[in-house]
């Protein structure tokens, strides 16, 4: 079957691809590679081929090292030459700007740690997803300390203009999304309202270091934004402009990363801050095919995690042993930044031999909690706080002797 | 239904499991949440979030900057105190040796570029798969600049007794593995022969930097193995001791990273060198859903990719632009490393607009190549080296301005 689709070219031509659409998408039976169904599609697996998460042993360190932190290329990371870079600041300003990265470093520099966390983080625990989107596990997290030069100083250099609402960061990733009736040539853009990049308690920052090194590419090298306590998509990489405008972008990725019921809601609410969340470090061993966790009986082993809520201060981490049915409050650590996670502990008392599935939850200064239902309602899978699951299984002590043989029957995790 | 699964510790008792090992896997049905249909396993989904592969483009970079480099971690990423950590150099010896990191890093000291790649690379383009293996699409690969001792002098100080004739090597990392019947608890080990490790040509090293950094805990921090050349599984992180052995295992990871037709084949072959690959850097630019890349026609472009051998002259690099059904010869650069990737570049002439598939193949020095049949025999497909497919529409002039919709019919791509 050949499509005959018809693009249209820039210069308004009509062009029509003479092409099999559907030749490459192979039969079904193709695929009936396992006895164990599920049905992740190929789309899924190449997207998460692109976005790795953290492992969640990681959230033993405060700042997570380079290559341990999440991170979700959505187009294609550029290559860019840092000593043509020049990153320009335009629209409804009264001097327009261009930068290059010396000017940028000459700069007040400040720097802070801060929990960078993507919005579909836990997104592999609905059932309900978009194809193609990347199937997170609760592990979409991390904490850097980041580096740069507040965006308020350089658009009050370049002064804004009294009709300017919102501030539109464009990308050098380029790419091209939309539904497949008419998908949009595009690079990466995303907006804030000029109210909060001005607000200097927002420390909204330009930045050209993680961990005291300059950024990596995959990580916007040479200059990125950093919302902090915002979700991931907010955080434009490879900053290619900046431009001040009378109206708030609303699509693209303003479009995509939001809460919708459909593609198409007129209602929709572009993703903002991160929501309440703990995640743990999953105690014991693992086993290499179905990834539960593994503990000897013991008097009491200490559960550790962390705990985050865009910004707002974390009031209670909760700990559930018993999936969910009953909680218990853990003890919290001091916070070491506004931005950052908070650490948190809870001794779990007279582990005995069983199956347990250990949950936590948090509750923010608001009340806001993290909540167990799927959120069928959102199109994209973005509204996601169901607390993490980590499925136990505790033997007699000696049990997980090295060469010691246990029968392990094919289990799926706990979702 | 509850299975009353028997579990035997390490003194010799019995102890049964009481609990329903059927109850977590959630029925079939549950898992219809898209149209198009593959069915990658939920376990393979939750491997792959706990590996990450190398961004293609990343291919532009001789050396991959950390945090891009793919990454494997087959149990816990475990925490180890570099204080305290000590390497112990036993069995077949004539001194027994502790060494501290400050032993280590006082010896001898190499720095040389090296290509690592795991053993199932590529493995997401086999229709057969293991249902609980990492879907690996061409992507496990990554080159570091990796400084450390080498192990020769190492085992020469320990002093190697005549009866030695393996060296096996013990990480730190500890998990479950084997079958459902009778899962073994286990260090992370695998083994090399002496001959192997004592000829210095083969630059065995203790590595404790990479691209001139300490390690990332990811990486295997402190001390890892380094055996260039070989694939992934072979390099031991997290190294806990080094033990003289008078026979090789044949156990573990000997057993699971090999070539076999069956879980019980006694012909099976360890993985050892990397095979003989080239990949390319996927031109143009990508679509959000499907991964295909997009060009607009032009007179030419310049495709470029790097090639590697485990060790082996890369000899030719073959370039396809129709899907393999025909090849023509690519550029090689200069080598800049016996055991590092070779890059290599084509000029894809009159780029005209339609549906092309681009693939690369190798051919070593020794007249190894890259071969297109999916290895059915492979029990658990290690033994890929299909060459990479490359999706791409090529538009008029035009086309790819920035805010042009075009139409994207939904296509897997070619696998």
């Amino acid at each position: 079957m050949t499509s005959g689709a018809t693009y249209p070219t820039a210069n308004g031509e009509r062009f029509t691809l003479d092409v099999d659409m559907n030749a490459d998408v192979p039969p079904y039976e193709d695929y009936q590679h396992t006895d164990h169904l599920d049905n992740f599609t190929v789309m899924e697996v190449v997207g998460k081929s692109r976005c790795h998460g953290m492992h969640l042993e990681g959230l033993t360190y405060p700042i997570t090292p380079i290559g341990m932190h999440y991170l979700l290329i959505h187009y294609d990371v550029p290559e860019i030459d840092e000593k043509a870079y020049q990153l320009k600041v335009d629209g409804l300003v009264n001097n327009k700007l261009t930068l290059d990265m010396d000017n940028i470093r000459s700069r007040p520099k400040v720097t802070m740690p801060a929990t960078m966390e993507c919005c579909g983080n836990g997104r592999a625990s609905q059932r309900w997803r978009l194809w193609a989107h990347v199937p997170w596990n609760h592990d979409a997290i991390g904490t850097a300390e980041w580096t740069g030069t507040p965006l308020r100083g350089v658009l009050e250099d370049a002064g804004l203009r009294d009709d300017a609402v919102e501030v539109l960061f464009t990308g050098r990733d380029k790419g091209i999304q939309g539904p497949p009736d008419g998908a949009e040539v595009q690079y990466f853009q995303r907006s804030l309202s000029v109210d909060y990049v001005m607000n200097s308690d927002n420390d909204v920052l330009l930045c050209y270091e993680i961990n005291g090194q300059p950024l990596p590419p995959q990580h916007g090298f040479p200059l990125r934004l950093l919302v902090p306590g915002w979700l991931g998509a907010t955080n434009v990489k490879w900053i290619d402009s900046i431009e001040a405008t009378s109206t708030r972008l609303t699509e693209r990725q303003m479009k995509w990363y939001s809460y919708a019921e459909n593609d198409n809601d007129p209602n929709r609410i572009p993703c903002t801050f991160q929501q309440t969340r703990a995640m743990m470090i999953p105690p014991g061993i693992p086993d290499f095919l179905c990834r539960f966790r593994h503990l000897e009986e013991t008097s009491a082993v200490e559960l550790r995690g962390r705990a985050w809520a865009g910004g707002l201060r974390i009031e209670e981490v909760d700990v559930s042993i018993d999936g969910g049915k009953t909680w218990s409050p853990a003890k919290l650590d001091a916070p070491f930044g506004k931005w950052a996670w908070v650490g948190w502990s809870f001794i779990w008392k007279g582990v005995t031999p069983g199956q347990y599935t250990l949950r936590c939850r948090a509750k923010d200064e608001r009340g806001n909690m993290s909540k167990d239902d799927d959120s069928v309602h959102d199109y994209y899978a973005m509204d996601i706080t169901k607390p993490q699951y980590v499925d136990v299984n505790v033997y007699p002590k000696g049990t997980l002797a090295p060469l010691n043989k246990i029968p392990l029957p094919v289990q799926f995790p706990s979702l």
